[in-house]
């Protein structure tokens, strides 16, 4: 869009009744809807891309768009422009200013997932959304160790991807993978990487799973590395993960208003961890 | 019910699509899924009694309930049985044998009720359901100092109930009123009473929130106890608030399994607080 300007936004959704990030013909997608507030904003039809594809169900507090507008409106103006539009499973949490070629996906170099678990005890009405709920109790040292042996370099993830195309690169670096048990049956595992192949955190999680429920060992997981493509088992549900945050270079994006960042872990709903 | 055996069930809902706890006419309510449960359990009519009534769209994970039933089961079988009927957004979390004639609401010594916040960012789609979500910065401090002036000793809080009949009685003691900024944008308010009136944790979170955003003095929360009869202006809205404990004499209930006690806050689902 020649003339146009611009942005980076900070989205927020709950997946719940999403069949996806991406556009599908026929589907209600996040990036449908963004697209469809913008229209209504600008009057004419307008793309956006984002950062990471999640799939259907999978939540975000930190995905990032970006969309070129026309009529030079301040971050500010867009953010609450698109707010009014979209529907109130999903919102611009925050708006930048972007470099006029800004790929959202492309420029990306982290993403950071969360892993929401209710563990030893019923079914949870308030968890229902957001969790994957456990009867039994699972076993956090176990699954930190497990965690623990996945390398920490380049590596083929291949073994933890869903289905890619022929030629499809799968060497990820796996930055970090943090579980931690929040309270008597809350338990969350983290994780950061430069990126993620389709369905990697779902199995991961899905590996570390089978490890705290103590139906495989904690070398498990990081064997499975060796399983060949897709063969590192069954993906947790999609209910219990969620995108947290993005991380670009410095000045990338500077979030308008600042609310701690891409980065911020504690702005959502939650109970007390204390 | 002759020769019944009384349990009490630790009960977690969702609030967001049921017209409160307290059975009505052609109305969706937790008594009412509860009995319906029930009934389809052991065959017959049962009623249930609730410890606390709460309104529309609040929820509870520490709401107690108790019925009378045949058959002599194990207290796990029934929280299983009932959690096999009852709708996906309401769970029995836990049961325990109770006293022939334990009356959950008469014999309670407290309830604890907390009331979420988010603030200072736009809308926010994953506390839609679970907060009061406002634009602007709370002032946690101006609300903690205004919190702190509420007195802790029995006194009249009719100036914050809704309309209650004709020699209800208003005397009410205060024996917490707790302000706690989570993360950058989460602010909860967590109270407890011997009991409350009704509205009146509403009102009272109302009363803090236009101390908050500054629109009123410290000093009005406390001095508006004196207002007269549902002189203490508007209640924050319902989805914000859940209704967190009962408090009993100890042993009156024991919860199987045990998963923290009714007093249990670090069970469900939230961000990290740290």
């Amino acid at each position: 869009m020649p003339g146009g300007r611009r942005y980076a936004l900070l989205v927020e959704y709950d997946g719940t009744d999403f069949a996806g990030s991406q556009l599908q013909r026929d589907a209600r997608t996040v990036q449908g809807e963004v697209e469809e507030a913008a229209r209504r904003f600008c009057g004419r039809t307008v793309r956006a891309a984002f950062a990471g594809r999640t799939d259907a169900g999978v939540h975000a507090r930190g995905q990032v768009a970006s969309l070129t507008l026309p009529g030079g409106h301040p971050p500010e103006t867009v953010r609450d422009a698109l707010n009014h539009y979209l529907p109130e499973d999903v919102a611009v949490r925050a708006a930048s200013r972007a470099g006029e070629v800004f790929d959202p996906r492309r420029e990306a170099r982290g993403r950071v997932y969360r892993y929401r678990f209710v563990d030893g005890r019923p079914r949870s009405p308030l968890g229902r959304r957001w969790a994957w709920e456990r009867r039994a109790e699972l076993d956090e040292r176990a699954m930190e160790k497990a965690a623990a042996l996945w390398p920490r370099e380049p590596v083929d993830w291949a073994a933890y991807a869903g289905p890619v195309p022929p030629g499809y690169p799968t060497v990820r670096t796996l930055r970090g993978c943090d579980v931690r048990r929040l309270g008597v049956s809350r338990l969350d595992v983290t994780v950061e990487a430069d990126g993620f192949l389709p369905h990697q955190v779902r199995r991961m999680v899905g590996a570390l799973e089978r490890v705290g429920s103590g139906r495989e060992e904690t070398a498990s997981p990081a064997a499975l590395l060796r399983a060949g493509a897709g063969g590192a088992g069954p993906a947790a549900p999609a209910r219990g993960l969620e995108l947290l945050a993005v991380r670009y270079a410095p000045g990338t994006v500077e979030w308008e208003p600042e609310i701690g960042g891409a980065g911020d872990r504690g702005d959502g709903i939650c109970d007390d961890d204390d």
